[in-house]
């Protein structure tokens, strides 16, 4: 099978197609999803060499189960080892040998075919099409916050950064009814948001502060910056960046104002889904371009370019509804 | 005016229109909602004397700031003492002196003028109709809920009631992403709500439990038996039921499971607004009938029948849109 890897560079290789652990099932691909998380990890991020990417929608080819046979998936992409404390505490995602889909120790989903444990899989509604179903993982990621903090209707809250999380997290903050903020560069990614009811601010020039929550969802240094100047006394900084390198940060800036920072990760994605099904998120606008998968190096060098939104690969000899949604 | 009195009855009566008093501003009321407290208040609940009602949208026709005039607003029930320890605290829509439209000492809004404190008021948005925003005062309230109580993304959570309250409930949790239930006795009112993703469940031979927030919103002293049964070992039982009279309930039956109870009222505007503005709430399905003004004692009677739903009053020579969003 065709599948992108990154080995030191980025490039398209033939592999074997993966045979399947025992618990796990081989998943054909359908369409999969470009993350910032992919592009930071083809810089050096997380020092993983193999096959890229852990956003997708899949068909089940073989299970250790039969009823899985046929039924279209998304998957949780870390697979915990289950037996350490942490597991047993609940808190699998956290397990420290954990590998994770295109990023830890398990080759990703931007190939013909994957391989996860069943355990990890969520079937996907029918009405839901592949387009928005690939948005599963990062949507689930978004919820994450409200897993973490208790945003109230009544909050002040800002977002900082209009790149697809950025976006994706609006987009579900918005469905709270708090008085959302969003500061970006990229001037159609704000008119897209603001149509939705987000007040939004260039950031050339931004200097409001007061927010009780402060999202940082910019994928570079400079949001944190941002986030301390903006965050009010007492409130809440929730990270989602991730980059590769040392940031410039002194931690005591939280001390005086006692602010609470909160990092956040992978999210559930059983609500992600339900958001989907209810119509309640629509992704379709935040698609910039769609590429077969022999195109994609090119992908994932058009998905680093400034402003550019999700970038999804299609999978060989498979017509997917991405053009039709 | 003509005006809907409870004076021990209910009646349709003439009073002169109100006089603002300080800082008040008078409103031309355009459309009133009937609320379940209505009906209770009209049993004996709240030993309430005057104009019922307190929902509504309306003109501002005469204010001591003159950039008020004109201006279609709704308006906060709450006219707190300002001055008192919890006022000072604030907690003005916990001042013990406080007067509470159409419930507690001030006229109430099911008549064709009423005053306020301009304090009170909230523009409405140009894009939200008449019909949407006479809801913002119960969708306020649905919204407490979410100022008191974290709920996640990942919750399950039960619903009791498929009253006008419970349904705007789960309009509003069923943004929320979470596994939301919902059990009712109306299968017109179940089928509404099924049909926008959250699951329903009959009333008779309802069992289930582990549910980790259950909202109380039947109305009537039976729902808290259901609540207690579905509600799981350290769950949160919200209550927003009121209703005149005795109930029968062992608050020790708390003590065993953990279980914790929050009572909830009125909740803020401001995001009620922003929810409506953003047609992420749409109550039309909602109404189940507008009357005139002069059939509000006939309003008032059909919205105490089974399974009705809001019951809209327009104003005499208004002309209102709620026969057309």
């Amino acid at each position: 099978m065709q599948a992108l890897v990154f080995d030191g560079d980025v490039k398209l290789v033939d592999l074997p197609v993966p045979a399947p652990q025992a618990g796990e099932a081989l998943l054909r691909v359908r369409v999969a999803g470009i993350c910032g998380t992919d592009l930071h990890i083809s810089q050096g991020y997380a020092d993983f060499r193999g096959v890229l990417g852990h956003e997708f929608v899949a068909d089940v080819v073989a299970a250790p189960e039969p009823q899985w046979l046929g039924r279209r998936v998304v998957g949780e992409i870390n697979l915990p080892c289950g037996t350490c404390a942490r597991c047993q505490a609940g808190q699998p995602r956290h397990c420290a040998a954990r590998r994770v889909l295109g990023i830890r120790g398990k080759d990703g989903c931007l190939a013909e075919f994957v391989t996860l444990p069943l355990a990890n899989l969520q079937v996907v509604p029918d009405t839901v099409p592949d387009a928005f179903a690939v948005f599963t993982e990062p949507l689930a990621a978004a919820l994450e916050i409200l897993e973490q903090v208790h945003i109230c209707p009544s909050s002040r809250v800002l977002i900082i950064g209009d790149g697809r999380l950025g976006l994706l997290i609006a987009l579900v903050l918005r469905l709270l009814g708090c008085d959302l903020h969003l500061v970006g560069r990229h001037p159609r990614n704000l008119d897209f948001i603001a149509a939705r009811g987000v007040m939004v601010h260039p950031a050339d020039g931004f200097a409001q502060d007061g927010f009780e929550v402060v999202i940082e969802a910019t994928g570079n240094p400079a949001g944190w910056q941002t986030a301390l100047q903006a965050v009010r006394p007492r409130g809440t900084i929730v990270l989602k960046s991730t980059y590769p390198g040392r940031g410039e940060a002194n931690p005591t800036a939280l001390v005086l104002p006692e602010v609470t920072v909160v990092g956040s990760r992978c999210g559930p994605f059983a609500p992600a889904l339900r958001l989907l099904a209810r119509r309640l998120i629509n992704p379709k606008k935040l698609i910039s371009r769609v590429y077969p998968l022999a195109q994609a190096p090119e992908a994932l060098a058009y998905a680093g370019q400034r402003g550019v939104l999700k970038v999804l690969v299609e999978m060989p000899l498979y017509e997917s509804d991405v053009s039709v949604v």
